[in-house]
């Protein structure tokens, strides 16, 4: 199943289940009016979702009408919980050269997480309002999965069987106001603005052979203005998402609808490219002594989209994001 | 007005209003039914929401009832962001020497917050769960805000007029967790589980002369196993709730309900005694060489009350819980 939420003025949207071509959708109520509504009751609506699925792919549902990416909100456009792992350890160890903080501690055996801002999701063609431009403002382009129930204390293995949805993830970052934050110890809070995400939530299923070990094996291609920045691929994550959750839940139980990140999607090899500015900027450093590749400015633009193998457009849909001053946003 | 909220099976609960002697309440409903709803619709609601309360103190209203801080939740159960700062500089330099971690830059300038979960908050006389003895489990008696709507760029008098309510906090603490969270610069995730509140969320104005300069000026008085354990005063905070929202908002928007956290209440003067073990512990270390005084183990309770400067119950009710093995929780 493939979930977006349209925006209708309320705080949690209108659910839409749309056809496997992204071309068709149809209404999910009565069966759920929100995903959040359907996250918390998943067991009892989940059959009827499926059913209504099947018809939308026939035709033979009520109601079917041109699915629209543009008038899409997030998935879930507020969430009990969002946390952001840094998974792929490729990314972190660039980003303390990039911030000349300290080596984490256990940085390869135990996962990294901070707990981000979840009341106030962007949607995937939502411009970004964004307070300075000399704040450092930078995309990340990431993957993440929506939970059901987690029990405190759960295992990565249990764990694993509370994903619900897997979702695409762009968190916005603030890179000038980071190195402080991490310095305090208390975590990232200014340096990490409203996150956005690609319209599109779906079930593992929808992934077939993509997902596989907890990991999302697709390449994340991303634009910046217009032009290729990298597509590295999801596969290289060095935590499962069975062990971000179990990690997460070790002293809490989470509730459903809880969004758990993966952090920059960061392959070793330089090829691919980078997922982030700040990743290109340090690899810069240290080939060239110095960073070329500004952070955004106003105006400026990022595309991201996971790509199925053969290149065709990929499970998520698209982000296209434009940055702006605030108070000038288009939402 | 005093706010309670009722545990009825919801997740936002049942909103009552309660009289000031803290004996009688009345349905909120139908002007608001949750705590979340009244704070979404504020300037609508709250013209009502005082006639109301104005009819039970009169004993005029229908529907009275006896008030019991025991079947109450959180004033708000669940909360779109909870944001948990250190404006108690005295604790903060404290805890630098119990964490063993190096000064915090900045500390009497920057506020330092931290983002904590608010899906799942305990009530005041919930039972809490902690999954380990071995964790270092503690308490921390903190004050706090409940906003109203906030744009992002606030200055710090603009933020005071966005405060709705005040509240009192237990800020549940794992200090076996915490120094290796604070190391990785991502910020506290297990070492903060669910965090619990008194029954009443009040308004300002309920405060009189002890809501001053966006601080609350009453004494907390803690008992950690039934004896005095401190009673330390909110004046002290060197931060004012104006300047912990404006740093929350500098680059985000805050949607209503969003709660913030002054830290630890914390006095330079060793008579008022501290507000959670760890800061306790540190000083006998300081004092005589080793911590004497253990975290707490499973059935160990705390209380805490703010009380009127004549010694009265304040105004925000009493936290009185237990800790217990997870999975043997009454909630």
């Amino acid at each position: 199943m493939r979930f977006a939420t349209l925006k209708d003025g309320s705080l949690d949207g209108r659910l839409v289940l749309v056809s496997s071509n992204g071309l068709q959708a149809v209404d999910a109520a009565p069966i759920a009016a929100s995903l959040l509504g359907a996250l918390q009751n998943w067991d009892a609506v989940e059959p009827a979702l499926r059913e209504r699925t099947a018809a939308l792919e026939a035709g033979t549902a009520t109601g079917i009408f041109a699915f629209d990416p543009a008038a899409c909100s997030a998935p879930l456009p507020r969430s009990p919980q969002w946390l952001d792992a840094s998974a792929f350890l490729n990314h972190g160890r660039l980003m303390e050269r990039a911030f000349n903080t300290p080596p984490i501690p256990h940085f390869d055996t135990i996962p990294v997480m901070y707990q981000g801002a979840s009341d106030d999701f962007l949607g995937p063609h939502d411009e970004v309002p964004m307070p300075s431009e000399a704040d450092g403002i930078d995309f990340e382009g990431e993957f993440g999965v929506i939970c059901g129930p987690v029990p405190m204390g759960v295992t990565p293995e249990a764990a694993l069987g509370c994903v619900r949805l897997v979702v695409q993830i762009n968190d916005w970052s603030l890179r000038a106001l980071g190195p402080h934050e991490m310095k305090t110890g208390f975590g990232f809070l200014q340096a990490k603005p409203s996150t956005s995400f690609a319209p599109l939530a779906v079930t593992p299923d929808e992934l077939g052979d993509a997902w596989q070990d907890g990991r999302v094996h697709l390449r994340l291609h991303v634009d910046s203005n217009g032009q290729w920045f990298g597509h590295p691929h999801g596969g290289e994550m060095n935590f499962s998402f069975g062990q971000l959750i179990a990690h997460a839940a070790r002293t809490r139980r989470l509730t459903a609808g809880t969004i758990i990140g993966s952090g920059t999607v960061s392959n070793q090899g330089r090829d691919a490219g980078s997922a982030c500015l700040a990743e290109r900027r340090v690899i810069e450093i240290l080939d060239e002594g110095a960073a070329k590749t500004p952070f955004m400015r106003y105006g400026d633009t990022v595309q991201m989209q996971a790509r199925w193998p053969d290149g065709r457009e990929g499970p998520f849909g698209v982000v296209s994001q434009r940055v702006v001053p605030p108070g000038s946003e288009q939402r």
